[in-house]
């Protein structure tokens, strides 16, 4: 099988990053995976939630949106509908979860960093796509905090990005396009950390459950673009993480 | 490390699957997963959702709620807060998926079955056992349809059970009761089928990103306890599976 | 007339209290009215609402909640639906309400005990059933502060029980089943304490109004099965009042 | 005890119905008693709810709602909060119980009657005035059916008004103004038709239960306050009643 | 065109000011302009909001609403609805907006001034008729200030009134009632101010974009308009402005 | 007075209008004017609103919103709150009517253009820009319709854009940045066609009434502006508009 744009099973589309895209902002990236556009943006907050408050420790939280034509068909604002759907939730808490797990949120202190990711286009992989560019825009802020002398050093303690994988017909695909994502009978979203540890791993086989064989397989390929994923961060950031870290 | 109630870090807490709980429901149990208690209830609805319509499918959906006293502390009411949660809209969209992954949506028929599962007590655990409760009241409905010659068979393709396995320290525990998963760096829910088939993996490392290794070791703990409670469904439901299936 | 089940008229339905039903609860209780079942919890908060702070007293309040499936037919869950519907706010309202008359506020001191009466099963009374079991949880929940030696004595001036009557067709009725009180052309529900003090009477005709004296007939059957619930009670708890009270 | 306004214990306030207040309204008018002012509207709507579609019958609802400063405190807004309270729904569900107590709905056919009791200034009474007003708003409303022939005759088998009493230290008093029912033991609201029978009843002893002698007691006074109020619709509509009713 | 009241296309509809409308309210006003009838109260709140403590200077702000039956159709109450309309927004912010215009905050203090306009009969104008009639509740309210020796003088620049104007086919109509309004392609509202300032010029051809010309002849007639208003305020009021002023 | 980007007073900011921004939406644009970038996507629905039904015309409609972080404080999430705020309300109904001054709605046909103006970076002026940039996402939109047949030809009559103007100290100004707009005592939005017709007027002087001569000095700087605003939608767009038009 072909895939839509001629991309071999286990290759990216293509990523760009963009830093400093919206001016107010502490950290803001657009990033660009294939079609998928997200503007990410870090807000610093020099608050933290009730539930932490005097512990001496600081925040990370997302929230996520998709503006009402992202889609081939327009969705209901969700601001009008007056509230926001499961799934919006659900990855928002996803990718507040992801980001926290390479933050030392002690040495951040008592603050809170917001990431904004507001889909402007979408064509799969919106999630994934999201927590690759907010990490971007996180170390930003974060290196921000450090120039303001507000923290010593980069309370960040490795690279983060994500993926998602699936199988289409007997294919095991790498990064879903939105037609092959609705095709996918498993689907499977990964978050991986730059020295290979796992943060997340959600699939799901709504229509078909699946072997473990398949899973490891998907595993391996999700595995494989996150490196990539990481290197074209890397570029876009340069080097933050020192030796010892 | 001793488990607080001197199980092995292999072993299930006592289930208890009490079916006909509720009398007015098309399927009803309580389930009981050591001090965790979830009665599950199926109700049939000849109706399909809108986007259903003249597919010639059912569909089959969740909703999820804990009593505001089922925790130590006193939750509010999400009725009184005139919202549902994230976390209430996550695990009702994990249950649902789950249950229709074995359901032949097809031979159902214009029709859809909604699962309620509410958490009387919760000790740990309450996503996982609303999906292996829900299965049984799932099944008791479903077999109502057949005795009134709705449906010609059982429209079910195979068992489905979940358990919650993690990471405590340095131990692999199966089935973790509130205070362990409180402790765990690693949390993992997984959904499998009879046949041993997977459904559903998220796991999450939000403290701490972990080795493949380690997923691997949680996952095949969580294959045995699931093994375990589909035989304890079997013995609440008695075979239900005919040999071709 | 023969009743649905062979009651007398003026006979209760079998009334069953089991204590402490849920193991975080300060006090819980299910109560079994005939068919009807409602998980009565009772926690300490110590805390006064707003309207109270400083005033050297303290509030009992109360929430009801049917789960979806108590029913014949499925209710749509509130939490789902954003709102509580009147019913239930009117219901909640009666139940702290009564409670309340039988508290000494003051020598509760400076805390709030909330009462959640979810019903798990309906079969009418459900409102009167919640007030007869969450006076049981609300004493449970009190001899717990006067074990923890918060308060000196317990702050109850009375017993407390509710129960509905009505007229079908010709009959004076006592605890209405849903079948009767779908035909009751009158429907009161009445509350009375341990020493026949009236604490909330309430009356409607919606197709008919009645008579004076069928008003007088049916308040007397009331209170002669309020006796017996009182008698449950006493039962279930032993003897809280002391002499002089 | 003096009442504040030297009326006697048994005398209402000085009632005044202005029929025809707002001209766009099928039925209309401002109720006074006392300083308590009300605004009851009558609408007809020509469709039933969707419970009554093709019963042949029709419906009679009320809501019900205070200016924010028709209080001697501002309240806030029910639509500026987003919903509304408790208190509210309880009063319009009693509104249009009361009323349709007193309607041949099959005879009105299948339409609505909406009453809204809007009021502008409150002292104690606001739920019974409404109820006293709204039933000549309805009145004049079906007037306005037969006069335009889409009914033959009034469907309303009886004259309806309510009143308050209460027990203020030892006195029984009839029609509370506000600060004798802020400082009322017992309050009860109670709506009775023009032949004398009872629509409903509702005693509340929230600081202290009472007796059944000063339950008779203060039904009797409320009994004699609703005489003359109907004495005042009956001036303010004319004879409505044909001899046969 | 002759217009539906006989009146001239330079004419104000009748209007009179009712003061001391609500006994609770400090301060309290019944507007009518023809059949559009607006009870506006003024209410002194001893705060002000959040983004203004500390400031030393009060805030005025206001609140809209129009009865379910104020209009010729009956509107479903925003309460039951639970959210405010986007017309209701627009114009409650209009009228709070006029009305600082003329008032000394820092003379005012750190208090609010909350002013409700609820419009119990509606026929055109009623957020001109609301700015007009709930500034002179604003200056009642202000008035007990001083007498309560709060503020030293009344904190009012200038006087305050708004009218509407329109296009109705070709004529060039002041203060349109609804039928007129309906029929305009051109509606203007303006508030001026006493000494003839501009504080709001609020004008939209929907259907028909409007010359330059037909602009200024609109606002030359309202402004006219106001002025008859002003004098009627004066009228109400008494002479408020000193000399100096 | 030297202006913060030393522009002249009745000089634009740069203004930038990019077509085709958004893949999947029937119109789109990116319109940048200074530092304010709004994305104006149109969707062509081929329906019309309940109140249309069977008229033979369209509609145009607008939905307005700003990302969290457009601004230099994060704005908390209209999603999250639950509803959208008066002003947001007030200025997607200002877009919307101003776009359907300039289109022919029977020439439209039984459909809906939705007009999505999302504010990703603001500096002023969103609500302008939005106008003028969601005018030519509109003609994006209505030419597809040209092509597909489904129209005959562009029901547009005429141009259409929108720019704001104030008084800041003594100095009046030509499309306000941010912080002159915090600055300035009066503000005015003018929306103006490609003929020179006013379909929109809105000039506010809350701290400050302003003079008539005032007025007119801002209304003929805007007019100024609105016409260069509309040469660069020209160069966007090409020309659209036939002789006879």
């Amino acid at each position: 099988m072909m895939r839509i744009d001629n991309r071999k099973n286990n290759q990216l589309r293509p990523v760009k990053i963009t830093r400093n895209f919206i001016k107010h902002a502490e950290g803001s990236v657009l990033i660009e995976v294939g079609d998928t556009k997200v503007i990410c943006t870090a807000t610093v907050d020099e608050k933290v939630p009730p539930f932490l408050k005097g512990e001496g420790k600081g925040w990370v939280t997302a929230e996520y949106s998709m503006l009402p034509r992202a889609t081939g068909n327009r969705n209901i604002r969700e601001a009008a509908k007056g509230k926001q759907s499961g799934r919006t939730l659900e990855i928002q808490r996803l990718i507040g979860r992801a980001l926290r797990s390479v933050v030392d949120l002690k040495a951040l202190g008592e603050r809170t960093v917001w990431l904004d990711c507001d889909v402007i286009q979408a064509d799969g992989g919106t999630r994934t796509a999201s927590i690759t560019g907010a990490f971007v825009a996180l170390v930003e802020a974060m290196q921000g905090l450090v120039e303001q002398k507000k923290i010593k050093s980069l309370p960040i303690t490795d690279y983060l990005a994500a993926t998602s994988v699936g199988l289409v017909e007997d294919d095991l695909l790498l990064d879903l396009a939105f037609t092959e994502d609705s095709n996918a009978t498993v689907d499977m979203n990964i978050v991986i950390t730059g020295k290979g540890n796992i943060v997340e791993v959600q699939g799901t086989g709504e229509e078909n459950p699946f072997s473990e064989q398949q899973f490891l397989q998907l595993y391996a390929l999700a595995k494989e673009g996150i490196a990539k994923l990481i290197t074209i961060q890397k570029e876009a950031l340069g080097e933050i993480m020192t030796e010892g870290e």
